[in-house]
């Protein structure tokens, strides 16, 4: 069976060693941290992600390369041998490293965004606030995660300042949306183009970090629009592996957000609740094999453990509860694990939600 | 997290290492095989199963114990340090490893069995076959596993044979069951005694060997009766982990057969197959966690991949099948893999598991 080179060792590259163990495949992974999660499913080289022995090593180890974020440096990717194949295509994760790009592309295939412009000085924001109102929100172009890298500016007094703060350029000044709640998208598309969808995932963030998914989410009426915006995306950037989309739901109407072009936290709960988890479909499209099936299995929803886990573990390992811990050190802000919870019925998944995120705020 | 030593490093050892990952549980085997399956998802003590030095490290780096096959010398387990939980609990394993315990214990419960008798000579035989009828079958009274240790006596003139054949002594002679078909009941009982069931499984076995599992069994009107056989055997034996029960179903009765004091070949459908894996429920229940839920999540089926692999992969892959690759050696009689199928359709998975049959087989 075939090896995976995976560059990072996170939870997300542990959840692929893990999928992948069931299926012959070994994972081996690159990643400089001393003790990351995966490091219990696959050998780690302990080498920066962009470090050309590191890639080297990988590289001489195994058949395909993934990744497991988005913020793995494109260049580095080129240092790989050009007949080792890399999923997904580091076209994908270039546009999804740059929000403009990222937004520009969106437009490109019909797919409705909130109002942007680009930002490189406090006469662009100006400008921006003039066409897209205010408040709005301004984000670096690059590098941003998990709330990360964003100011919201409610007036003129605030540019300067919010400029500063996010480095002075290179930014997007994206328009304010109430929305009235997030979905993801989550699809899988195979070096063959077989393609694959998830029911619509519901979450909700805080502090910029996502707390809570739901799925399937109660919008039945977007599906196929989500669907068909994902399917555009997918084939546009002739995808190979998982991608995940987040929309933004207003008036009835999605806007999209942005991309990630690796599995998502967001589709935890598939391990659990669907015929086929993300992680194994993901490294299904990436080996080429036919993609598995994305039945639910019931109601699913899932919460973060972020920071800390309660030393009380009861209220998560309940029989309709499925624990997960990664095994690293607590961190504020730090995901060190995550519960999924499938149900039969929808207000037993809620209730037993409630629940936990009581739990974790007590 | 609590680590769990496990005695074995074969399949079922890592598909329970696979488990445990998810919960953040680290699992140790102990195993002297050079690369036995579960390396990939723990540290592996290589040195023999009953070796003090080899059960001592085990014990030094785990929380509790537990073990994936039942022909662990029960003596070697008194090794261990008397304050460190062992389960199952060696009283089951000794009552497994012992046909005619087994069936003794059976008989105790109320549990009906199929007529036996010790046999200890050509005599002994004589006198069984006069009680049960011909054929009988004859088999060693331990270490007997996947047909290995019978022999079918069907006259007078077989029985000096198949005695010696057998050793000569320690023997069971059994009634012979002309069985429409065989079932599995799996179940498991927490170290506070809550015991959770999954529905009735169909086998078939070929050469002795599991072939073929399809659950639930159509079997409604078994079930209730199953439990109750299944129930009082956790009870009596104050079992924690999976236990499986082995039933011949004939002219609408169950007769016990055998008793596997650990998670179970025809239970791996129960991965993708059940909301909660036998795997990750036996773990729950050696570490006192509420047991998970164990309702289905379609109509499950499984296939092993005995002896080799057929090079070509592609019926394996299909959308509602779920290859499982031990990365074993091949080697005729070996279980190497299995194929799991989860479908809408009781006629879809028979299909398909038809299918794989014909392809095995081609």
């Amino acid at each position: 069976m075939a090896t995976v080179g995976i560059i990072g060792a996170g939870q997300l590259g542990q959840m692929l060693g893990i999928a992948g163990r069931h299926l012959g495949i070994d994972c081996v992974f690159l990643d400089p941290a001393e003790n990351p999660p995966a490091r219990g499913v696959g050998e780690v080289i302990r080498l920066p992600f962009d470090s050309a022995e590191g890639l080297a090593q990988l590289a001489e180890r195994c058949d395909v390369v993934t990744y497991e974020f988005e913020n793995v440096p494109v260049d580095a990717l080129s240092k790989l041998p050009a007949d080792l194949p890399v999923y997904p295509p580091p076209a994908a994760l270039r546009n999804a490293q740059d929000r403009l790009m990222e937004k520009t592309l969106f437009c490109s295939l019909d797919i409705p965004v909130p109002g942007f412009r680009a930002v490189d000085s406090v006469a662009d924001l100006e400008a921006a606030a003039g066409v897209l109102g205010l408040p709005l929100v301004l984000k670096t172009r690059r590098l941003g995660y998990d709330g990360k890298g964003q100011q919201v500016v409610r007036g003129t007094h605030e540019m300067g300042d919010a400029i500063a703060a996010l480095g002075g350029k290179q930014l997007i000044a994206e328009q304010w949306v109430a929305f009235d709640r997030e979905v993801s998208a989550i699809g899988a598309r195979s070096v063959s183009g077989e393609i694959a969808w998830y029911p619509l995932t519901e979450n909700v963030h805080a502090g910029g970090i996502l707390s809570t998914s739901r799925a399937p989410a109660d919008a039945e009426a977007l599906e196929d629009v989500a669907r068909a915006y994902l399917e555009r995306l997918l084939e546009r950037l002739d995808y190979v592996g998982v991608l995940a989309l987040e929309l933004f739901v207003t008036g009835g109407r999605l806007l999209a957000n942005e991309f990630a072009p690796r599995v998502h936290n967001s589709g935890h709960w598939t391990i659990e609740g669907s015929r086929t988890s993300q992680f194994e479909n993901h490294l299904r499209a990436i080996l080429d094999m036919p993609l598995g099936d994305t039945g639910m299995q019931g109601q699913a929803g899932m919460v973060n453990l972020i920071g800390r886990i309660p030393a009380n573990r009861v209220p998560f390992e309940g029989r309709n509860r499925h624990l997960h811990d990664y095994g690293k050190e607590p961190r504020p802000g730090r995901k060190l694990g995550h519960v999924t919870v499938v149900t039969r019925d929808p207000h037993e998944r809620d209730r037993v939600l409630k629940e936990l995120a009581n739990h974790l705020n007590s």
